[in-house]
């Protein structure tokens, strides 16, 4: 046996693991906040559900992680979060809409391996299904307006509606078959540029009184709301203008500080059919991709389900390895303690006060342990620095005698005499 | 396609997931409250990793899913937390020891499907490697002894030494060859009774004056101390002293209340090398079977390794399911409220102020949602009722003006009126 991990795959040490457990706390929390419940799919699918028309698609069927049971049944790994809620949807339908879910968790991609790309990695996503109501989209925008300020993150989020850019690409004068092939390029208008996303438009074969118009349209610089008065003088055709009355009603819900309406996001291809979103650094020096990502998908879970049912459908994903790749280059997530204990306990000929002493502490809610090896006192400080343990007890038959125990923070070197009551005071 | 489930997995919807969370938050705040450091290992570990020897056996290997990733490597999904713990261990020498840590997660098992033997499942463990001391020992029975206070449940914890077991047997004169086949009768002592055991180890063809003179001991009645001071007289072979001695020693760090010292508990056959423990409900009609168990595994990890250093290692695991069961069947847990929304405004033509009303209750902590669809009054209390949110809060132009909110009590149905300030420190 050669030790190690499946490729793809790794271990998170408690030092990862605790940062990662304050960051997926905070989400929840949040979420909770805003008044979502949790639901817990299983990994394991069958192939069938996940391999139907209107679930991820070829592509992503190509890196799933398929195999069989001990009945010959065809089976796989979940590849997202997004299918099983539909699948879920649909196995339930007496549950009372709105349904507001969120769900974090491991998913599986059978891919290649890029930095940052792993092959089993976290996914954590809301969605609100039941309601076409522009009130839900702004929810999406909310927690993640919440979610960074609490975690001391100064983002951008980035909104549009592809309903309103199916329409102005259409106004352009762009034909029908086109029009999927100008979004992607239109999309990347935020990183190339003006020029260059013209260029690759060009080089679609499309006349340039179409592109010039087009341009013309999403180049509209402002504030929103000079962006949305811009657009009703603009736009005629009926999808554009009325998602724009979408986005526009959205954003009046909105605290609009970190907001920014970027007519030219498209996010992808399919699946969206109404509000996008994007949320990234502020400064993308630090992160460049997004740290979060969403919108409106009014129609996928209605087809997967084949269903004549509508099932309106919007929500938010946030990443959470790119989230805890910025906390840890801006210093705000300790990625070195590898505990959570408060409080160790040193006894000197003491054991069985000891045992006592710490729970008593943990009565009183101090995360507390005690040497358990009998080891000297040079060791067992040294065991609580590389722990990272703030605070060392020492207990010895002194310090029983006068009821005060020695309290050392580990941090300041400090030491004093404190009774067990003022320790657990002081450390709670 | 069929919309289902995998056979042998299911889905969590929020009023299970709720509950469930309750359960692993409590646990992980035990745990951590016991200076334990979470660790995540992934849901995919390599064939061979899996299938050494030493790992979990041939037996669980049969129900283990494998598959291959596109690359022709054989992986499977994990069938315990265990081995992948003993993989990191190994992966990780410079660890300073002891390392504890708890681990809760899916494990999978292509087995046959019983009631509440699901083909997916969460195990929750605690394990402490790095050191033989018995206060190790008494730490995970500790933890144990929290847990079931902290839920409420009132358990009996039985204890032997799988060490002193073997000595037992020994010293009765049951020739080698036939001490794992006795030692499975024995476990069954608590079972089936001492007239069943002995038929049984009768039919093993075991002399019957070896009989009499094990089933002698291991029948010896009394408190934990009596068994202990009995033993000292009977034991003479110096491994099931050692054993006696480990117990004793355990037990002397422990608070005796819910504790049974039980001869006779062996906790299956390979694996354990001292302590053994196993947790059951006081009142056996609630749940027969045990709600944790665990012991030292002083062996296990090195041989796992191929290692010629010691990792001597105790733990317990913690039964998600058969606690959730017995939680839900004595009523201590609620699988009816869908949602953790504590209060849920219905805005009377004030839509835009409904959305600053929630954001002062969210920013006082209140778990706040809101009517996302525009609905009647009706309509909505008829969702808030379903999803058994507590409080409805009415908000018309009168309100507004009043400065004061119509705050509904759903389990008592009465009305107040409120200011915000007043609302967010009732409801917080």
């Amino acid at each position: 046996m050669e030790l190690m991990n499946a490729r793809g795959v790794k271990d998170f040490p408690p030092e990862e693991k605790i940062a990662r457990q304050k960051l997926t706390d905070s989400l929840r929390r949040v979420f909770e906040l805003y008044g979502f419940s949790p639901l817990e799919t299983p990994m394991i699918e069958r192939y069938d559900v996940l391999s139907a028309k209107y679930a991820g698609g070829a592509e992503i069927l190509k890196e799933t992680f398929k195999f069989k049971d001990q009945g010959e049944r065809d089976l796989c790994l979940r590849y997202d979060l997004t299918v099983p809620f539909a699948r879920f949807v649909g196995m339930n339908p007496t549950m009372k809409m709105p349904f507001k879910r969120y769900a974090m968790g491991n998913v599986f991609r059978d891919g290649p391996i890029k930095s940052g790309r792993m092959r089993e990695f976290w996914q954590c996503d809301v969605d609100i299904v039941g309601t076409t109501s522009m009130l839900a989209d702004a929810q999406c925008v909310q927690i993640a307006q919440r979610v960074f300020s609490e975690l001391g993150l100064d983002v951008n989020i980035e909104v549009n509606s592809r309903k309103m850019l199916d329409g102005i690409i259409k106004q352009a004068g762009i034909p029908e078959d086109k029009v999927t092939d100008v979004i992607l390029e239109v999309d990347k208008l935020r990183k190339i540029g003006a020029t260059e996303v013209k260029k690759n438009i060009q080089a679609l074969d499309i006349d340039s009184s179409a592109i010039e118009k087009l341009m013309k349209i999403i180049s509209i610089q402002g504030t929103n709301d000079e962006k949305i008065d811009a657009l009703k003088t603009y736009l005629t055709e009926s999808t554009s203008l009325e998602g724009l009355k979408e986005i526009s009603e959205m954003l009046s819900y909105l605290d609009a500080r970190n907001i920014t309406f970027n007519l030219s996001l498209a996010r992808g291809l399919s699946y969206y059919t109404g509000t996008v979103f994007e949320v990234f650094m502020k400064d993308e020096k630090i992160f460049s991709s997004t740290v979060a990502a969403g919108g409106r998908y009014d129609n996928m879970i209605g087809e997967f389900l084949g269903s004549k049912n509508k099932y309106p459908a919007v929500g938010i994903s946030f990443g959470i390895e790119p989230i805890m790749t910025v906390l840890s280059s801006l210093k705000k997530s300790d990625m070195t303690t590898k505990t959570v204990t408060k409080a160790y306990i040193i006894p000197i000929q003491t054991t069985k006060e000891c045992i006592k002493i710490a729970e008593e502490l943990r009565k009183s809610g101090v995360n507390t342990d005690m040497d358990l090896s009998g080891r000297g006192i040079s060791k067992n400080l040294d065991y609580a620095n590389v722990l990272k343990i703030p605070f060392v007890l020492f207990v010895g038959e002194d310090e029983l005698k006068k009821k005060k125990l020695k309290l050392k923070d580990m941090n300041s070197g400090k030491e004093e005499f404190l009774t067990i009551k003022e320790v657990c005071k002081k450390l709670k």
